[in-house]
């Protein structure tokens, strides 16, 4: 077993994502140890070739990499607390799904007992686990990551985010937020156009089109945050404010949901109010970047 | 003239954008003729050979095409209040920012006056005016506009919508909503990751992907809301609404803003309410589709 890519890899939870992991390191030849709480849920994976691991520190010391995936991480927390972690253990990844604070206590909680961790996240649904299409982000020690990233690669589109084990929540969370606003704008566009009798098909390229190019000024609008300046080379925020309350009418004309365009404009409208009513959309930073206290 | 590319134009209001237009004409080697209720916004144009025209009247009989382009709807009415529109007349192309009843009403305005009439949307900024990256929409009679795309071509990107007069404006404040959600989900991601000391540019990337692949499932997506049917092939609503909550606390836990992660759970919630958790996220059609009445 000296060929890097087969190299020993041991999965702990095998719920739907569990599984989908576990069966992604057996087909690309990687000899798997799993355990679960639940036995019964390894039958599928073992019948594939997978070991099956009569207890956690068992499946803990066939490996030198374990990835864990239950619940969260309370159920993590739960796990380890009924068995020994040994200090010569395995690599520990944990992606289980949680938030930033929680991924950092439970990176002082492994290295409390000498275990290497790395936090991750994986932006996938479990049938696309295996393909480039699924995105799994890791964030902790890098040469950890690079020790291991070659058995990682087995299960998609694998990413280094940072030392800072909460890195992979919070690049997680923010890639959700876009996600769904993206989604959310496109609905919005598409109920405004049923009213006119347009049909989602022949909407969607269109608000895909805009999304992918309002996509690429990203980099370059970043600049003016890290400099933190906000020419309005481009337009200035009183102008798109202006435009924004004929997004507020339109919709409210014709009868459709008008809670995501106010929530728009309220935000562009207290950024005008702070008197940068004259600089560019990035200058609204200032207003996300605090919480709102009323 | 008789050349197709140098067919005559006119350009009625000389505002930034109007100016933007003109000069896209007169580079593209349409004579052009112009008129502003300011005269001496025409100056610039005049010397790089523009026409000025006396009246609103003069202008409109100087040209088979006659691009409007003031304030508001309510400026383009007063405009041709004092000056009669003659039935055989140029095809009016108006390109003032405006809702879908104003651009309906016009059309009716224009119709009663034996006029032909498009309904046009500009979204670009006038320094953009002239490249492919202007998109300018219209809509209206689809032989109306083809006479004429020629010379609008000019202009940008031109695009046509359809026959209902509305369609330009509706477009145009639906992409609108995507450039603004897009550049807003983004800046919750960088306050977001600044609390981890990860600067705009770094993150930048990573959400434009995001944007842009998600973006290419709208296609797809739009073809469940056509046959109102959603089935949970990818993802149910109610696990997209248990990331919303981390994304909720993950704002609120490390001091950035969370109206918008709480108006996007708002919506997923209602819709789960309303017993479509298992279903698939296009399903909050029905929550963008109307209004909300509290
Ligand atoms: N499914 C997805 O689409 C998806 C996508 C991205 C991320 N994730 C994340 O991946 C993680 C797992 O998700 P999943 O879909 O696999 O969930 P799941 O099907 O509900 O499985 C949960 C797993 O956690 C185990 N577990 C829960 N509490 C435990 C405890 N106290 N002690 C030991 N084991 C415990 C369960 O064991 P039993 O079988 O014994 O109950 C099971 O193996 C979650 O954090 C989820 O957010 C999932
Ligand atoms: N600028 C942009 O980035 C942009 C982008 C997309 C769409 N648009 C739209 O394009 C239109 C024009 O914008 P703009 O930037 O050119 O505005 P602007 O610079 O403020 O110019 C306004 C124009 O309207 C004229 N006008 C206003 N009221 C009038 C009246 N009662 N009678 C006759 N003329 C009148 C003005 O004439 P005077 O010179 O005599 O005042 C001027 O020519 C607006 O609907 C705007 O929303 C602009």
């Amino acid at each position: 077993m000296d060929r890097k890519t087969n190299s020993p890899v041991t999965v702990i939870g095998l719920g739907l994502m569990g599984r989908a992991l576990a069966g992604a390191f057996l087909k690309a030849g990687h000899p798997t140890t799993v355990w679960n709480r639940t036995v019964s849920k390894a039958d599928q994976l073992v019948a594939e070739g997978a070991r099956l691991a009569p207890t956690v520190g068992d499946a803990l010391k066939a490996s030198p990499l374990a990835i864990i995936c239950v619940t969260d991480y309370q159920a993590m927390r739960e796990l380890f607390d009924t068995s020994d972690i040994e200090p010569d253990g395995p690599m520990l990844i944990n992606l289980t799904s949680g938030d930033s604070t929680q991924a950092r206590e439970a990176a002082r909680w492994a290295q409390q007992r000498g275990a290497r961790y790395l936090d991750g996240a994986i932006m996938a649904i479990p049938s696309a686990i295996g393909t480039t299409e699924a995105v799994i982000l890791h964030s902790g020690p890098q040469a950890d990551f690079e020790a291991h990233k070659s058995t990682l690669d087995a299960l998609g589109t694998v990413a280094y985010l940072g030392a800072d084990h909460g890195l992979a929540s919070l690049y997680d969370v923010a890639g959700l937020a876009m996600m769904w606003s993206v989604l959310n704008a496109w609905l919005q566009g598409t109920a405004l156009l049923r009213t006119a009798g347009v049909d989602a098909a022949t909407y969607a390229p269109f608000a895909q089109q805009i999304a992918a190019g309002v996509a690429g000024w990203l980099p370059g609008y970043a600049e003016q945050i890290d400099s933190g300046s906000f020419p309005a080379e481009v337009s200035a925020l009183e102008t798109d404010a202006r435009a924004m309350a004929h997004l507020i009418e339109e919709s409210e004309a014709v009868g459709v949901n008008a809670e995501l365009p106010k929530l728009i404009k309220a935000m562009a409208d207290r950024s005008i109010a702070a008197g940068h009513g004259g600089e560019q959309y990035p200058v609204l930073i200032e207003e996300f970047g605090k919480p709102r206290n009323d």
